[in-house]
């Protein structure tokens, strides 16, 4: 089977900053026909969640106001990796600020791309292990966050009956339980 | 715990037309502070994904160039559903026009927000059983995909080597383990 060719970008469109992200509409070329089209291209750093588990092998999970759907999501704890911060610490940090708790230990899950179509971020999933509760919370101004401990056994029910949607949520999940799973 | 209030918009902001997509940044306010804090919403329509299995037993993958990453993916079949169009005639729509496979019969694996914070849109899973190949596709201009099969077990290693890396693909065939593994 032929390989499929890359298609050559002919003009950087103009350039929105959102601050937390950048939008632009870029021209590509067909190189199988020359043919022009656009395409939008979305900027930003790359993301972690974290699967958060206490000693007690209950999992942090927290609920806020997202703006996106306009309602309260049920989700784990992450954020965006600040430039040049290693992942594996941007998600010790996020699980820090957004419930209190400190992981004994951090695991790589894996990386997905959140929407290659769109965007070229990365999203990383890890593990926590024997995560304490040290204190409340150092949120961000402007994020109003619930932690919430739900058994490790109830997260299949929680993503059928529709409690937990993100998406990249329930990735970390599944990355966990494929890792669990995977023949050694 | 007390209920997480929802945040007000205090003013819509300008928004930028990309086709497929708009662009806009809110003012909302802090129900707890009254402070007010920029917030950014891409709308969209919602999208669909459909896990193809052959009278064989083989998985419908296919491969393209995607422009977020610049880099050629392997996902399902997959696409936006129209405007009033049912997500699951979409997904069968998507699959024939991608593919050439015609679906015997399409059964609802659930659906996620690919990104609540940013995002008001749905990603629906499908799994369509039984699929024919018919014809050899017909794509959209501004569309180069290459069909693969492959089987149905290879999936969990396909994800943990990072062969598969779409979000929303990953979420499908987890849907799809969670599914044909829960409780009746």
């Amino acid at each position: 089977m032929r390989p499929i060719p890359p298609w050559p970008r002919l003009r950087r469109g103009l350039e929105h900053d959102y601050t937390i992200l950048t939008v632009r509409e870029d021209i590509v070329a067909d190189p199988r026909t020359g043919q022009e089209h656009p395409r939008v291209r979305i900027d930003c750093g790359d993301w972690v969640n974290v699967i958060a588990v206490t000693r007690e092998d209950q999992l942090v999970l927290i609920r806020q106001y997202r703006f996106g759907i306009s309602a309260v999501t049920l989700e784990v704890p992450g954020g965006i990796v600040d430039p040049g911060e290693d992942p594996a610490l941007a998600a010790a940090r996020e699980l820090e600020e957004e419930t209190g708790y400190v992981a004994g230990r951090v695991v790589a899950l894996g990386s997905v791309h959140p929407n290659p179509a769109l965007q070229g971020n990365r999203c990383h999933s890890y593990l926590a292990l024997d995560c304490v509760k040290a204190h409340e919370g150092h949120p961000d101004a402007g994020e109003d966050i619930r932690v919430e401990l739900h058994p490790r056994e109830a997260i299949p029910r929680l993503i059928l009956e529709g409690s937990i949607t993100h998406s990249l949520v329930v990735v970390a999940f599944y990355l966990e339980h494929l890792r669990a799973t995977a023949p050694r």
